[in-house]
């Protein structure tokens, strides 16, 4: 449980932008950063001391990336638990694998959460084709059908409606096992970004409230328009979850607000997050050094918010391609990801907009 | 003159840590860094997407180089001067090598500083042994003699005395050209860090109070205690050398305050500096970003201090080995190089410490 000595290597699995913001981070603190990557010359190898592209079953090159790093982390929770487990076997996984095992198939997760009498959205399992007409019935005919596994940014993901064609949908259920989740009538979102030091000291950050378009992300506000007793009740609850997962580094939980004034889990992410990117020009210490510093087993930094106020929008597909007026814009601090192809529906940066700066 | 395309590479001389943290704030832009560098295992060469290690007159390595980035800055203004024009012809090169031929010589410096009008420590260009006697006569007995080149940190100075054996010191004298300056009774020294862009557009950081410790830089602090007068004139000083120089980028001017309220310039640096350090904690962008804005061709950004007031100390040597306690400190930003060796005098680090933080 000693912290990681000044220059140790910091292993990081998974080389998008999640990987090339920890790497940033890792760097300013003196740390060397290797990547292992399925995906040849992704965003995060290009910044860090080494990259390993090899697929994530390939226990060689596993075994080799272990060997050269002191403790591994990773940026999503996609990555096999296989190949997770056989790391853990060889050098500290930091967070271990129980943080992945109770939150990547999305039964799982809202059982755990439930179980810790945490509200969550209405659910039922549905393991098949079978399984969707008693699962409507059950929930009623308003809601979202979601693979178990597997899903992001809005992927992975069918909206139930009264007229669907039920014999249709019920065809599209046999590859895979699924959840169909009651539609909730919420007022707000909103997300919860904390850290869990080695030695389990918990610092959050401010509550934060996103909108989403189309299942992506796509603005942050920070603070969010919610009274004082709601934010203290989802970090209450965002700090249960990170102590009985006995995660290690950052992790994210978002909510729903319903009309009614119930905060209800919507998902856990294991990892830093998007709805964190604007600690990045908030707070003293973003999500991504404080993640490191708790990989390292280092203490956890002041996260305090400079920023009075802030906004974080994502740059979707040709969204990066910013017009000089907005990179001269005051106030407007912008990140990009390095992808060499501006896709649709593909995260290629963002901006956070400081509302009013303090000190001028 | 177009700005940098979303992606580009930029290309940096030098891998120490001015090129590590370029590095770094470049990534954060979505450029792909490449590092000419040397010395092996370089700092900067391990947060970059290529390193290039070879001597600075290897023609053949430099060549591939320039072939495989879009535009080339230094780090450090002791690239020889015949790399520098090499690359010139190949790429663009930001600042061009006038900012170098006229800072990176003292005498030439000094006298390109008194024509524009803005004064300088007295001086006298000592070319060998026989001009010392002289120039003790011309200036008087207390002084320090400067190499004309390649000093830094302390490096290539001899403080000069009532007292000293001159014809010793003459002895030393005859490898290299040398200044005699007359000793400055300076109350404090302040530096002023500027971007200038492509277009000419020049923003300012906060004029920074600084203090040395045997030649090496120990803390800047911000905001000065000088009156805004002085701070206006040591601004305007630093910009109508900018504009002179027709530099691009970052550059700082290190001024003494004397006793009597005169402002001479010490120094110029035509490049990212130590003493603007604290902006990486202290304002939204640093002086690393804007230098790569600024080499990149786009608009200059948002130089705003969020901190009320910062303090920088530089990590020397062993310094780098920070306790737990300074670690987990309230306020305190750590900022580590990856130097794989804690030698007496080498900077290794350093920390931003803000002393007062708004919006707790």
């Amino acid at each position: 449980m000693t912290p990681l000595k000044i220059g140790a290597t910091i292993g990081i699995l998974g080389g998008g932008q999640l990987g090339r913001m920890l790497g940033l981070a890792g760097a300013q603190l003196g740390f060397d950063i290797h990547i292992f990557e399925p995906e040849p010359d992704c965003p995060a190898g290009r910044v860090a001391a080494r990259c390993v592209t090899a697929p994530w079953d390939d226990r060689a090159a596993l075994a080799d990336f272990a060997a050269q790093v002191d403790v591994i982390t990773f940026e999503f929770e996609n990555v096999p638990l296989e190949s997770l487990a056989f790391l853990a076997a060889l050098k500290p996984l930091r967070p271990g694998t129980q943080s992945l095992t109770l939150t990547k198939d999305r039964l799982i997760e809202k059982q755990f959460i439930n179980s810790l009498g945490i509200a969550t959205a209405p659910f039922v399992a549905v393991d098949g084709p079978d399984d969707l007409r008693p699962a409507l019935a059950a929930l009623g005919p308003n809601g979202i059908l979601k693979t178990r596994q597997l899903g992001y940014d809005g992927k992975g993901q069918m909206r139930v409606t009264p007229n669907a064609d039920i014999g249709g949908l019920a065809t599209l259920l046999a590859d895979q096992v699924w959840i169909y989740e009651g539609l909730v009538d919420f007022e707000r979102e909103v997300s919860v970004i904390l850290a869990r030091s080695l030695t389990g000291e918990i610092v959050h950050f401010d509550v934060t409230e996103n909108v989403h378009q189309r299942g992506i992300l796509n603005t942050s506000r920070v603070p969010a328009a919610i009274s004082s007793d709601l934010s203290e009740r989802a970090k209450t609850h965002a700090a249960t979850l990170a102590v009985q997962m006995e995660h290690v580094g950052v992790m994210a939980v978002e909510f729903f607000l319903t009309r009614d004034g119930s905060l209800l889990v919507n998902e856990i992410a294991p990892r830093v997050h998007n709805s964190g990117h604007w600690t990045q020009d908030g707070c003293h210490i973003c999500q991504f050094q404080q993640h490191m510093r708790a990989v390292a087993g280092w203490p956890l930094g002041d996260a305090t918010r400079h920023a009075p106020a802030i906004v974080m929008t994502n740059l979707i597909g040709e969204d990066v391609n910013l017009s000089s007026d907005t990179l001269a814009q005051e106030g407007v601090f912008v990140h990009l990801y390095g992808k060499r192809e501006a896709r649709a529906g593909r995260k290629m940066g963002h901006i956070n907009t400081v509302i009013d700066t303090p000190h001028k």
